[in-house]
Formats: C-alpha cells, sequence, structure tokens
C-alpha cells in the first residue's frame, strides 16, 4: 500500500529527448499521491520534448535557480535526456547536493548517468537500464537487475515498467526523512 | 593530404537514433577514398533510422554473421545508437575482436560507449562527446578533448565537426595495415 505525502516538493529534472511515458508516468503518480512536482530544467519557462515527441514539458524553474534546501527529493527520469544533463553543471550539482543533504535521490533507466557525473555511485547497489550497467560498475557501483533498488538515500530502477514500485520506494523514503521543505 | 584506400572493406555499424549526419559523411567520405564500406546492423536487409529521421540506412550484413576477418577496420558513428549498440553482443564482439586482432577500430562521438562495453579503453588515450568523457575515464581511458586522437589501432573523435581529421586518421591507419581483406 502507498502512502501519501502530501505537499512534499519533488523536484524532476527534464531536458530534451527524455523518456515521454516515464514523464508523464511519473508526474501524474507523484501528483497522485499528493507531492507537488516542481518540473526543473535548463532553464524556466522553456519546453523540453520527449524522445518520442509524445510529451511536451514546461520547465517551472531553471536548475541554476534552485538548491538542495527548496526540495524534499530529486527524480532523474530516463530516455537520451540524462545524457544532456550530464552537461549541465547546475543539475549535476542539485544531485550531488541532494544526495550529500541526505534526501531523496530517485533515478530510472538512463537517469543513473547523472548520478554517475555526480559521482554518487560509488559503493552504492544500483540498478539502470543495462545499457550503462557497465559504467555504474565502473563508477564503483554493485549493479542489480531488480525493479527497485534502495540504497541510503538513492533509490534506482530499471525502466518505465517499474514505476509503481520505484515511485513507491520514494514516497516510502520521503516519509521517513524528517521534515518537509514545504515546512522548514 | 589524404591518401587512397582503394578496396579496403570497412564495417560501419548501424542502430536506431545514430547520428545521421555522422552516418552519412563517414559513408560519403570513405567511400569517395576508395573504401568498401560495409553496413552493418543488427538484422541484415533491415533499416535502420538516425535521431533526426534524416536518413536511413539498410543493413548490408548481420553482426551475428561477420566476424573481424571480414573487414579491415570497423567505425562506430554517435548519435544515441551506441547505447542500442551495447546490447547487442555480435556488435561488442565484433568490436572487441577487431581490437584484438590489431585492426582500426573508430569510434565518433557516444562511439566510445561502444568500446567501454568491449573492454578496449583501459590504459588508452580516448576523445569523446564530452557526457561520456566520466565513462571512458571510469573505464580505465585517459580522457582528452581534441579533435582526433590515436592510440594503437583505437582512433576516436568527439563530434561530427571532426569528421575530416577522424577520416584521415583512419585512413593512415589502415595503409599502416599490413594486407587488406579483400585480398586475402
Amino acid at each position: 500500500m502507498t502512502e501519501r505525502i502530501d505537499g512534499r516538493r519533488i523536484a524532476l529534472l527534464v531536458e530534451n529527448d527524455f523518456d515521454d511515458r516515464e514523464v508523464s508516468g511519473l508526474r501524474r503518480r507523484l501528483e497522485a499521491l499528493g507531492a507537488i512536482v516542481v518540473v526543473v530544467g535548463p532553464s524556466a519557462g522553456a519546453r523540453y520534448h520527449g524522445r518520442l515527441r509524445e510529451e511536451v514539458v514546461r520547465a517551472d524553474v531553471a536548475a541554476g535557480a534552485v538548491r538542495a534546501r527548496d526540495f524534499d527529493a530529486v527524480v532523474v527520469p530516463g530516455g537520451w535526456a540524462p545524457d544532456r544533463m550530464r552537461l549541465r553543471h547546475s543539475m549535476v550539482d542539485l544531485v550531488r547536493e541532494m544526495a550529500g543533504a541526505g534526501k531523496p535521490v530517485a533515478a530510472l533507466s538512463h537517469g543513473p548517468q547523472l548520478c554517475i557525473s555526480a559521482n554518487i555511485v560509488r559503493g552504492r547497489t544500483i540498478t539502470c537500464w543495462p545499457s550503462i550497467a557497465i559504467d555504474v560498475k565502473n563508477a564503483g557501483g554493485l549493479y542489480v537487475d531488480r525493479p527497485v533498488v534502495e540504497d541510503g538515500n538513492v533509490i534506482t530502477s530499471r525502466k518505465g515498467d517499474d514505476l509503481e514500485p520505484f515511485c513507491d520506494a520514494l514516497a516510502g523514503a520521503l516519509l521517513r526523512a524528517p521534515m518537509p521543505a514545504s515546512r522548514r
């Protein structure tokens, strides 16, 4: 049973060529659980498209204008977008800061590429899309093929089909966290 | 000045979402130098599209049906295709076999992802698209930002704009190789 996470502020990172189904599914599911999903992109107000061009999302804020204290968790969807996010220092920094603050960092399919760039993989058990398993291992992570993996505050899943256990794990982690950002 | 490589057989690896400009440019330039470019994909006769859907190529042969002895060199173009090629054992094996046979392995932009999967990066100087520089380093490669890098039989470039020095380096390596596959 999934518990509610009303009022928790979740940064959903976007860049062009995200996985359409993952981004729309994450948004729908997390909002249904009561979370406030803030779309964080390279530029505030800009529109980013999915790799299948089925979905377009507008960034609420620019990654460079936010800090870890503004959110209770950060979510990195998959697709080709994480490859682009790796070149955005503000996005790499946000993930590193969130991880360092002990807040949930949840990355799906190719999302762990951004975790590699943020250097938060070493020594952690991680799952991901299989093409990047070798990169996770080379980054010092222990790769496993499971629907969802939680290691400390880093939550990972393999693909869009794992969205439900992925969101459930994130909700659980948020409920264990001390105090939501929205009330601080 | 670029020397001619008449009759040299070059395997050009393709999968969906390759970089349109790189694949068309590589093919044109290598054929202009006299090479026989063989398009190698997951399935013979199947068509693969570029990430911008501007180019479609038909695979001449399946990767699983060829061996290193059939070619004088292998070329891995960039785009999102290398991420897909990493999951094709026959493509990973072909790159590993070519590298082991001392034949030129030339990889452009995201192409070195396939070299990481083939485990031929360790101890080599490599260039690539900047997003995967950290993966190259984590795989034991020495990453440098230069238009073209040759380390033994592995030739790498950063992006489509480097196509000319990339093809020139490949042509030079082929001319230094002992005997073309076509005459064996």
